[in-house]
């Protein structure tokens, strides 16, 4: 199976609170469902979480009572986000069910403790997409945490041992420098131990929480578990069937056995 | 705390597909926040989730492929309802988050094993309120089955210790007789165990899969944890918050050490 992740930037409009990409997330679908691959979705929280998220530190962990209707707002619009994904799964003929992060698990200091798959799994026998999200997750030391939707990926890796793990980004993939900034920056095809050494620390990439570092160690440790894992950009029509039918596509790859 | 059950017929038009009572619930959310009550609050599927349910025999377990769209369609209508009810209770002040039963939690042969409750316990602790709900939920030995909401309400009153349960009904209570079609039936005050033995089982009630008999050995399993259960009318406005703050309403209740 393939583990899939729709990051923030593709199925939200980030610059707008609670806007959503529809029509992009139904190609995406749409292109799924022509690949014929099992998949299983991740998505992030993009402008349906991040705003009221940050205005109100829920990252910081329970800290004041005056927090709380802000946790039950965030988790209302990230549960509304996630529906609409799920409503184009099923749409493109995609049998898919919400699985809401924070309402099935606890974290431990911010680390998700998905200690029980056994409704995953069983779902997923059975042909159904369970489809997980970054949200605002219980946590037994800060009282609640945000769980991001890259962690996430990284246990579900774990979990059902995918043969690729996709993230589908804004751009083509991660660059030497920021590519909407600079013309001459350069797409880093494959990620490894070494390209990680010289990676600088301040270009930002993507809805990503962390720059181009961390979404490398993220990818390499994600690749460790025996699997390709790659981020390419699903805001060009057909890339992502491309990338399921084993095409070659602009992206950056960290390849499994060549860490 | 109090737990209270929001009945299908009340919360949707049981008639027409997917039609949500949106000024009712309100009222109910007005009414429990007025109250001033710590409250849990459970939902049944009305006509969100029995139909789709009933032409695919969800109930049956897992017979065919040909039923796993029906069971993605049945979640999606579900969590859209549930939705509904948390939006209300955020906006009546009432921090609250969803948590699907067939999310989280696993069943036996159409028995729900709420084997875990530490983010429930972890919201209720930090002033949110979980909202469960009845669901197709994965099963170990039928593959899945349907979940109801007054079993999810017999579980959350052994974990929970609530000193009241309230069921949520469009009708004052219990009858002796079918009240929308006997003009003489009569309401019946106070269900114990004599009660059940001399009840009619032809008698509907509510929306429940079963009559009033089932009702009955429902109202009393939840007492006999210690805490009075009641069923009641929740279509007359005021009456929920009469019932909270402690007055007399006409209503059909199991007393706790009556039984």
């Amino acid at each position: 199976m393939i583990l899939i992740k729709f990051g923030g930037s593709v199925i939200t409009d980030k610059s707008r609170y609670r806007t959503f990409n529809q029509e992009r997330v139904r190609e995406l679908c749409k292109e799924i469902k022509e690949s014929g691959e099992k998949v299983i979705v991740v998505h992030g929280a993009g402008s349906f979480g991040h705003v009221l998220a940050k205005e109100n530190r829920l990252n910081d962990g329970f800290k004041s009572t005056s927090q709380i209707p802000a946790v039950a707002q965030v988790c209302y619009d990230m549960r509304e986000l996630n529906s609409m994904i799920v409503k184009e799964l099923n749409d493109a003929g995609l049998p898919a069910i919400s699985v809401p992060t924070g309402s099935c698990y606890m974290m431990e200091d911010r680390r998700l403790l998905m200690d029980r798959t056994d409704v995953l799994k069983t779902m997923f026998d059975k042909g159904l997409i369970p489809v997980m999200f970054g949200d605002v997750t219980m946590d037994w030391k800060l009282g609640f945490a945000i769980c991001s939707g890259d962690q996430i990926m990284e246990l579900l890796t774990k979990v059902f041992k995918p043969t690729r793990v996709i993230f589908v980004s804004d751009i083509d993939g991660l660059y030497d420098k920021d590519p909407k900034t600079n013309e001459d920056a350069v797409l880093i095809e494959e990620v490894t131990k070494k390209s990680l050494e010289t990676a600088r620390t301040d270009i930002t990439v993507d809805d990503v929480t962390g720059g181009v570092r961390e979404k490398m160690e993220i990818m390499l440790r994600i690749c460790s578990e025996g699997c390709d894992c790659i981020l390419m950009n699903g805001n060009v029509d057909g890339r992502l069937l491309s990338l399921l039918k084993g095409e070659e596509v602009p992206c950056t790859i960290a390849r499994k056995g060549r860490i």
